[in-house]
C-alpha cells in the first residue's frame, strides 16, 4: 500500500465541481484542509505568517507567548443535551486556546441574530454563555451584535475568540510527535455529534446520550504540570473526529500512528447510533476530550495526571507513533487486521458546532 | 428642555412589541445600547466586567496593557465602491483597537459561509483582506471557516477580532472627556453609510462617492505622539453615526457637548443622498474617521500632529465641551439656532458594516 497524504492528495471532485462552496468545505476535513490550503491561506498571502496547521496561533510578547484562538459556532438545533450553542462556544474556544499548552485568560463573543428572532432565547443563550465562563474561570471582555434581516441567517450565530498565556515548560505543537510516542485519549469518543445529529433528526438517542462539551484547560494545565516538554502534541477532536485531528498531527509531524481498536472508548450508545446511521465513530465530532503525543517513558505518569481531574476520568493509552515518515494513520481492528484510517473528506455531520 | 439620558430611557416601542430581535438592535444606536444593557450584559453576568462601554476591552498583563475587540461584518452589498467585506473587516477592528490609543499587532479572521457560495468570489475577499492587513502591517494569525446550508446564510459573514498594545501615554477612554475640552473630527462624515445604501439600492451616487474604509491606527499614534494624556476620549463613528459615537462619549463622561453644524464637513454627495433619502448625515455610519476629546490648550497641536498624515489631512475643530453634567449633545445650527442631537433610535441603514 502506498502512503498517501490526504493534505496533498488531490481534490476528491473535479475541480469544476467545486467552483462553489460545498457543505464539506466546513467539515474540517479534507475538503476544509484543501480550502484553506489552495484559497484563504494563498488569499492572505504576506498578512498571514506559515507554519503547521494549528488549533491557535502564537505570538511572542515580551518574554510571555500569547495564544490566540477564533471559532464561529453555527450549530444546529442551538440547544441539545449536554449543552446549548452558548456553552458550546465557550467551551470551543478555551478548548482551542488550551491545546497550544496555554492557560485561557479572556474571551470574546460576538452574535449574528436574525430578525424576529426571540429575545428570551438570546437571554437564555447568552446566560448560558456567563454560566461557562465563569465555570471555566475565563471572562467575557468585549463583544459584538449585529442583526441581518429575516431569512439572512438562521437564527443566531456566535463566534468566540479566545487568549491565552503559554504554561512554562509546555510546548506542544502539531509538528511535535515522535517516532515512540504514546497516543493517549483523555476520554470517550462520538457523543457531541451524535447527539446533536439525533437531536436534529429525531433519532431518539437523545435520550441516552448527552454532548460531552466541557472546558478542558484544567485537565492542559495538569498534564503540563506532570510531563512538561514531554508532551510533544495535544488536539481536541472536535469537527472531523479523532481520526481527522490525529491525522492532521501525524502528516504535520510526518510520522506513521497507530491506533488500537479494542481500547477506543466508544459508549454504546455512540456505536448504536453510528451503526443505525452508517457512521464511523472516529470521524465523529467531540468537544470534551483530548489526544496527546507524549515521550512513551512518561505516558503512565502523564495518565495518572490526567486521571486526577475529572475531565480526564477516562483517559487511556489507545496508541504508538510508528518509527516511519508515512504521514499514516492506521487502526489495528478487533479482529487484528489494520486498516487505514483517513482525515474525513465530504461532510458527515454538518453544523455541529 | 429637560436633559435626556437615551441610555437610561425606557425602550420606545411597548414591550410586547419588543419580544423579538428587531433590526433596530443592530442598529448602533438606543437599541443596541438598551439590548446589551438590558439583555447581554445581565446574561454574561459575572463573566463580563463592568465599566464603561468601549469598542475594545484592555487587559493588564504584565506592565503592558493588552487591547481586544471584536467585530462580526455582514455588510451588504460585499463589493462597494471603496471597499468590500474583507477590507472592511480588517480595518474596522483595527480601528476599534486603536481607539483605545492601542497599536494594533495582530487579527484572526473567522468566515460563515452560505453553501454554494462562489469560490472565486470567497477568493476576492481573502484576498482584500490579505492586502488590508499587508498595508496596515497587521498579520491576520488565526482563523476559522464554518458553512451553513443554502438559506442558512446570506453569502458571507466574516468576523475579526484584533490585538493592541496601548501606546505609552496613552490613556483616552469613553468616559474621559472634560469640560473644556475640544472636540476634533478627522474628516468628512457620512461616506460609507451613503455608499453603500447607495449602491443596494441603486441610487445612482455611487458615481460620486466612495466609502472612507480604511485604517486610523497611524493617525491615532501620531496623535498619541503629540497630545499624550491630553487626548481624553477617542471614537470612530461608525453604526449610528458621529451623533450615536458622541451621545455615547457625552454619556459615559456626563458632560454636555456643543457641535457647530457650520464647520461639520459633509461632502456634498453626501448631503445629496441624505436630503433625498430622509436621512441626517449625523446618523450616518462612517468607516475611516474618528472623533477625539482633547484638552482645549492642546488641541492646535492635535490638530496639527493629524493632518500631518494622510488620513487627518481633514482634520477640524467641530465642537467644544460644556461646564454641564447633562450627557447631552447640542449642534448649533447654520441658522444660529440650537437643537438636540440624539443617538439614533432604530435602525436607519441596516447592514452597512
Amino acid at each position: 500500500m502506498t502512503a498517501v497524504d490526504p493534505l496533498r492528495a488531490t481534490c476528491p471532485l473535479p475541480r469544476a465541481e467545486t467552483e462553489h462552496v460545498l457543505l464539506g468545505h466546513g467539515s474540517g476535513g479534507q475538503l476544509s484542509a484543501g480550502l484553506l490550503r489552495d484559497l484563504i491561506l494563498p488569499g492572505l498571502g504576506a498578512a498571514s505568517p506559515a507554519g503547521p496547521a494549528q488549533d491557535a496561533a502564537v505570538l511572542k510578547l515580551g518574554d510571555r507567548e500569547l495564544v490566540m484562538s477564533t471559532d464561529s459556532f453555527v450549530v444546529s438545533p442551538l440547544f441539545f443535551p449536554g449543552g446549548d450553542i452558548g456553552s458550546l462556544a465557550v467551551h470551543g474556544t478555551v478548548n482551542d486556546v488550551a491545546m497550544m499548552g496555554a492557560e485561557p485568560f479572556a474571551l470574546s463573543a460576538a452574535f449574528v441574530i436574525e430578525e424576529g428572532f426571540p429575545l428570551d432565547v438570546l437571554r437564555r443563550v447568552t446566560e448560558s454563555i456567563g454560566r461557562a465562563a465563569t465555570a471555566a474561570g475565563v471572562p467575557v471582555v468585549t463583544g459584538d451584535t449585529k442583526v441581518v434581516g429575516r431569512g439572512a441567517a438562521d437564527g443566531l450565530f456566535v463566534n468566540t475568540t479566545g487568549l491565552g498565556l503559554r504554561l512554562p515548560g509546555a510546548m506542544p505543537s502539531a509538528d511535535g510527535a515522535r517516532p515512540g510516542d504514546a497516543v493517549v485519549l483523555s476520554g470517550p469518543i462520538g457523543l457531541h455529534g451524535t447527539t446533536v445529529l439525533s437531536v436534529r433528526e429525531g433519532l431518539g438517542f437523545e435520550t441516552d446520550i448527552a454532548s460531552d462539551t466541557r472546558p478542558l484547560h484544567r485537565l492542559v494545565r495538569a498534564m503540563v504540570e506532570a510531563v512538561g516538554p514531554d508532551l510533544h502534541a495535544l488536539r481536541d477532536p472536535t469537527r472531523g473526529g479523532l481520526a481527522s485531528a490525529v491525522n492532521e498531527l501525524a502528516q504535520a509531524s510526518e510520522v506513521g500512528v497507530e491506533l488500537d481498536e479494542t481500547v477506543l472508548p466508544v459508549p454504546p450508545a455512540v456505536a448504536a447510533a453510528c451503526d443505525l446511521l452508517g457512521l464511523d465513530p472516529l470521524h465523529v465530532a467531540n468537544e470534551g476530550c483530548l489526544v496527546a503525543f507524549v515521550a512513551a517513558d512518561r505516558a503512565d505518569r502523564l495518565l495518572a495526571a490526567m486521571r486526577s481531574v475529572p475531565e480526564g476520568a477516562g483517559a487511556v493509552r489507545v496508541g504508538t507513533v510508528l518509527d516511519d515518515r508515512s504521514g499514516q494513520v492506521t487502526v489495528r481492528t478487533l479482529l487484528g487486521a489494520r486498516r487505514v484510517v483517513d482525515m474525513l473528506i465530504g461532510e458527515q455531520l454538518p453544523r455541529i458546532c
